[in-house]
């Protein structure tokens, strides 16, 4: 174990040494590295995939549930994908040395910030082989170095593809030592990682409820974490049904397993009667279970085709991550305000109005990374929103908020060019 | 000590709550009560200034030194002054309801980011008293509520301003609760802050190291510290020596207490037999006393009206914070750089130089918050730097860096006007 803390610091510090050359590095030259990492994905297949095989039956001997395996699997499709995916990123504007807020002061000195890498990246992730090229393609196009740390059920695969991105930087002429990988899988390590303040300029963890919550409350340098996503949809008296329903569909079908899914329904008690029976019959199509407060429940008990199940106090705040919504008819615009304010996570909310000042309040007063009118909560996405590729999205408010793309792995540094200038 | 915590919570519930009004205050009421609170520190004065007498005299019987009573001391013409900043703050813009990147997506979607308050901000300080207005009035400015959390020899000081700001924001229309104010000073209470991660958003420590170390090394949510300012001024061989001097002299001699203040003198060797023996004397005049590398000393000592002294180890990476500086000769840029890399603070770094290439590798490879050409480090200020009154300085890279306005102070969310859209 000394070892590996003494190997791990050592990583580190040779990652940091690179980030100060990382961060004055060409377009082109880290272009050049998410292209070669894009073709030795696929040149290397076999090895890659032969790796993962071997994870993979192990994880399989060992019990791993299905939808694990599947996270863990890769395949020549999978790698064919991320391979692209690798070239979208090339195709996104580099973020770093971008030049803003630049004026002349009366006195002639000329000030601007000036972009800037973070420096360091430690990521720490679970069983998804995927999230070593992702993260590490998004830090390279953003200037960093990186720390990778994933998961011991993904150890081999990991590891391929970590030297994948190695060799394929170092060919490009990123600084060598701009992608640490650590082999040694000890928990111990992820909590040696989290106290390397100086060292390690933030954290991205990528996996479970549990993983996140630890490194949250570990770490000593920032995180940026996905977080979860309780998003609500309020449908106003004054809603258009149709856009109502289908966007209660789209925001609780589309994809339930992930965090801008909708999971409480909010109706208003002036069209609950018209609407809610709607909502409920597209999504019985699609099997969803409806936990009803008692008002929503005496509107829908009589359709007898519905999977009804009377909510719970903790129903309200749950982030369901399936095919299970929570319903409740509320009074007026206050009470679906505060209900959002005492059980939102901050992630994404949505009214459905078509009158102008109940939307505006709404996006006045909803505290949210993302607050929409008239559309889908599943648009939470640094591909939707425009921003390429994303890193995770943040409940956080410091720094940034909902969707992270390449450009939120930055700072900037002032720079100011004088021509003797001296203070009075 | 349990009603005081039971206490401190209830206020915490009480500012979150009233943050969410503060949110979409208008910039008209903010600047209201700005402007009442300049009013009555002038109309409260004769209370302000005995209960100060109040905080002075059992200072002084304590034993305080010169030094920090004089921090604590209010006076008629001190409270003109802090009444005259706060307007100097009324008059900024409203760094709130700015909306940015706005823009239509293909699908239909109108997107962009609108900037609103951090929240609840956590004010922690020691014995200045006017921080409790300076803190105030940015909050205030920036939308956000704010506990304040003041040392114990200010505390009738500090419970009499807050006192002020309470009600004048309170007659301008600012939302109940959104100025507390803290007035037990037990240390457990500091504690007890720092982990109400659900309640305050951003915590601001002013004081000294001490503080600063508790408060960062315990925080559980965003801090922003003034950081240590450990700052290089490198005189490049090409440097017009005349700017050298001015500048060396201003950023050393002009306020040497502060964080932005030279600490130590890189001169390149071919230029040192010129220049150095210009600098020190000018330094010399204002009493500086010089830690000398061997070579700086080889060249200075035939001056015995100098104050030299050789510079120990630890002189590298020293912040002064007095009339005292090291001195270093090196043998080149890279040589210069490294210094900086290894002893600088990511504080304020300058070059002076006359060789394009020079200063632009400075900028480029100098990793700081502030990084100048041909200038004085003394310049890293809100206010120079045309931002206004400054919450104080980061050195941190996330969220912003150098010098902190009412905008740095603010985080923005995602507002999303549709007409049905759902996601494919």
């Amino acid at each position: 174990m000394k070892s590996a803390i003494a190997e791990l610091e050592q990583k580190a510090r040779a990652a940091k040494a690179a980030s100060r050359r990382m961060a004055y590095l060409s377009a082109e030259v880290k272009n050049k590295a998410l292209h070669n990492i894009s073709d030795d994905l696929l040149a290397k297949k076999d090895e890659i995939l032969a790796a993962n095989q071997a994870d993979y039956e192990d994880a399989q001997a060992s019990g791993m549930s299905d939808a694990m395996l599947d996270r863990l699997m890769l395949s020549a499709e999978r790698l064919e994908a991320i391979a692209q995916d690798v070239l979208a990123v090339v195709a996104l504007p580099d973020p770093v040395g971008d030049v803003f807020d630049m004026r002349t002061l009366p006195n002639g000195l000329l000030l601007g910030r000036r972009r800037v890498p973070l420096g360091v990246i430690g990521a720490i992730y679970e069983s998804r082989p995927n999230v070593t090229i992702d993260i590490s393609v998004l830090c390279l196009k953003s200037g960093n170095a990186i720390i990778l740390r994933g998961g011991k059920e993904a150890i081999r695969s990991n590891s391929a593809l970590a030297k994948v991105v190695q060799e394929a930087a170092a060919r490009a002429g990123v600084p060598e030592g701009a992608v640490q990988f650590i082999e040694n899988t000890d928990r111990a390590l992820v909590n040696k990682m989290l106290k390397m303040r100086d060292l390690i300029d933030l954290v991205v963890p990528r996996g479970g409820a549990g993983l996140i919550k630890l490194i949250t409350e570990n770490a000593t340098m920032p995180v940026v974490s996905g977080g979860v996503g309780v998003c609500h949809t309020y449908v106003d008296k004054s809603a258009d049904v149709n856009k109502a329903v289908a966007i209660a569909f789209n925001a609780k079908v589309q994809r339930p397993t992930v965090c801008n899914a909708l999971d409480t329904l909010l109706v208003h008690a002036d069209i609950a009667q018209r609407c809610l029976p709607l909502v409920a019959a597209e999504w019985a199509k699609a099997g969803v279970e409806m936990h009803c407060d008692k008002r929503a429940m005496a509107i829908l008990k009589p359709n007898s085709s519905l999977k009804l199940v009377p909510a719970k106090d903790d129903d309200w705040g749950k982030e369901f991550l399936s095919l299970v919504a929570a319903v409740k008819v509320v009074d007026s615009l206050d009470e679906a305000l505060e209900h959002i304010e005492r059980y939102g996570s901050g992630h994404s909310e949505a009214i459905i109005s078509e009158e102008y000042r109940a939307a505006m309040r709404f996006l006045d007063e909803v505290d949210a990374a993302c607050v929409y009118v008239n559309a889908s909560t599943r648009f939470t996405d640094g591909g939707q929103f425009g921003l390429g590729a994303e890193v995770g999205i943040s409940t956080q408010k410091f720094h940034a908020r909902g969707p992270l793309g390449v450009k939120e792995l930055t700072s900037y540094k002032w720079i100011i060019f004088g021509s003797g200038q001296v203070r009075p």
